[in-house]
């Protein structure tokens, strides 16, 4: 079997690793996560990789560089979504222990260590925060406050590592030694690439995003008894409001926003809706843009109170900044890329990634592989494997170019 | 204690029946609810007046005229939704009661029989039909397939009629005698009287109505991945109907159109919403504005999937015609209350009534007294005691005026 295609068949074992009938949950710490881990290890043993294991729960299989230079971290997350697909972060780990596999069947030795990683609780699915483990790698983090989170049932974080599916027995802890640089391989999770009929991409930045919460309240009443003239119509206020959104967003470009989660009280076919409440989610690699759809969100949200006698409250959740990928990396990782794919487009990511902790304390650079119909975050989400073995290669000849361009 | 405050004891009294933290339960043939024509039948032997009942439920208490005419029935309905407040219905079938004993305290003789009613059901809380005694006292639903219907439990109307919380014992069967007439004193469940500052009202119409159903068909994806001009957003399409709607019942006038509920999937913050179903009820006293306002929605429909490239399904759920209270009836109830009242405006009725079933087989009028705030179906309902008394009285009057015109 060639290498590329082992990959395709660890995807398919780790898929087995808390599959449900409404996909792969694997949450971080749980059986399923700890299992997935000890595959990664077993698997770097036999390529004769060292292991570490860091407070966080991440995971490193390093091959020795010639020379004693800062190590090239390339890897994603192995944990998912509840309902998750097979290749969302896997993908990246297993294509990390791929294209070190390939550099060694093909005898390149680089100068510095090449070291997989298998970041942990990327998605936030059981402590309520993302990125956790390259976060706290990052030191963006601190490990005293991830030891206390704690998840929906009340366990901590630091209760769940030291329990039976926490940290791998046996495991040096590794220290925080800064990278040289880091890569990261991933399914795009958008219909970009395959719209383009492209099998590889170059990210050029991680989306900033702002999430605000919205409540509107107006008064109920009878839906037959009341005139229209005498309304204060909570739901007619809020659409009003999400429908405009939409066509800010259009006009300004560069930027996504999206109204996923509404919700109407009393919620019944014959009552005037007295309270709606949404979310807004809005994205773009260019925060300015996030603050003008921000600032168009408020003056949407001042008419409806003037026009609809309705009252609004905007509250901010959550606001990230846009994350530049590194410049000379990024165009290393590209030379490596369009030796495989001449068409490769450099595109934007929408969604989060470790990458952008990491990006905060080393040069960063992402390769993007296809995913059919655009679809993520679902059972449904897939790769073509020739296009997941094509990422594969790509990533073990961007090594090679990034292990040169920083000698 | 005089007549009209002894309606008001009576009401409080009811009040009880039923009662919760969520306001008032009594639904058809619960213990609530046959508790209530207990206290109804014990009211009216008191007063010296003849039971009857028949197999929709409907209770009748007579006074005798003195001619051998049909009888002006006087009512309106004991049930209540499951949050309901203490007038919505019982305060008719009280005033009933205590427009007779106005008469009889007045020494007051009738030619016509006049006939009190509580009608089974009227809100359709349990069984799947609203009106459903009036709409059996008028023919307009049989009564075999009333006994088949079935609550959320499961069990028949014929059933629960035949239970402990059925039928009173020892009542005598009402024969299916077409009345002459028929009076019914509601509260208003709107803002109208309120705010234009007027204690009575006469109703010049039921509000017809039309129910639909809409689906509005689109495509999931991650809120962070997709660009807006790939996208087809189910939320956004339908928003856009909403406050399209919305525009258009106010430009068209003497309608109102509501979007009641409306649900989102999959709900969630970062997903592109993939469908969402939601309500409208249209109603006006003009079924032409009904008619105009469904053809814009399916219009409204038809652009959506063009412009937006969802696919939207319009199901009609219930197609209701506009019913007029009778000129005739209505300019002698409207003597009565113009003495009580000057300033009572003519005002149409959003909310269906038992009245509108009985307007098909004789002539029917309607009185309202204002609703505190307009609030309806909750348990913060309410009528000023005074406006109670008030309607009393000239349901009272009401039943004379009628009295003489049809001799």
């Amino acid at each position: 079997m060639t290498v590329t295609a082992a990959v395709l068949d660890r995807l398919a074992e780790l898929a087995q690793l808390g599959a449900w009938e409404g996909g792969i949950d694997r949450a971080l710490f749980s059986a399923a996560d700890r299992a997935a881990r000890e595959r990664f290890a077993t698997w770097a043993r036999d390529a004769g990789l060292a292991l570490a294991q860091d407070r966080a729960g991440n995971t490193f299989a390093r091959r020795a560089g010639t020379a004693g230079r800062g190590s090239i971290l390339v890897g994603s997350h192995l944990d998912t979504v509840r309902t998750g697909g097979p290749y969302d972060g896997a993908y990246g780990v297993v294509a990390a222990l791929g294209a070190i596999a390939l550099l060694a069947e093909r005898g390149i030795a680089t100068v510095h260590a090449i070291e997989a990683v298998a970041w942990a609780g990327e998605e936030g699915s059981r402590f309520p925060l993302g990125c956790l483990g390259s976060g706290a790698f990052a030191g963006l983090n601190d490990q005293g406050a991830i030891d206390a989170l704690r998840d929906a049932d009340g366990t901590t974080f630091a209760a769940a590592r030291a329990g039976a599916t926490g940290l791998l027995p046996d495991l040096a802890l590794r220290s925080r030694e800064t990278p040289a640089a880091y890569l990261e391989l991933h399914v795009e999770q958008g219909p970009v690439l395959e719209r383009a009929g492209a099998r590889l991409g170059v990210v050029t930045a991680i989306a900033g995003q702002a999430r605000h919460a919205i409540t509107v309240a107006g008064e109920s009443g009878h839906a037959g008894t009341v005139p229209m003239t005498q309304r204060r119509d909570a739901l007619v206020a809020a659409a009003e409001i999400v429908a405009a959104l939409d066509a800010a967003v259009r006009e300004l470009g560069d930027a996504v926003l999206t109204v996923g989660k509404l919700d109407v009280e009393p919620n019944q076919t014959n009552v005037i809706p007295a309270r709606v409440t949404f979310r807004t989610d809005a994205r773009s690699v260019d925060d300015s843009r996030i603050e003008a759809l921000t600032a168009r969100l408020r003056a949407l949200c001042g008419e409806a109170e003037r026009r609809r006698g309705v009252s609004v409250r905007v509250e901010a959740l959550e606001r990230r900044a846009a994350v530049a990928m590194d410049p000379a990396l990024s165009a290393c990782v590209r030379a490596a890329v369009v030796s495989l794919e001449p068409n490769a487009p450099d595109l934007p990511s929408g969604a989060g990634h470790d990458a952008m902790c990491v990006a905060t304390i080393a040069p960063a650079a992402m390769i993007f592989v296809p995913s059919i119909g655009g679809q993520s975050h679902v059972a449904a989400e897939r790769t073509a494997p020739a296009d997941l073995e094509l990422g594969v290669e790509a990533l073990a000849r961007a090594l090679v170019e990034v292990d040169r361009a920083l000698r």
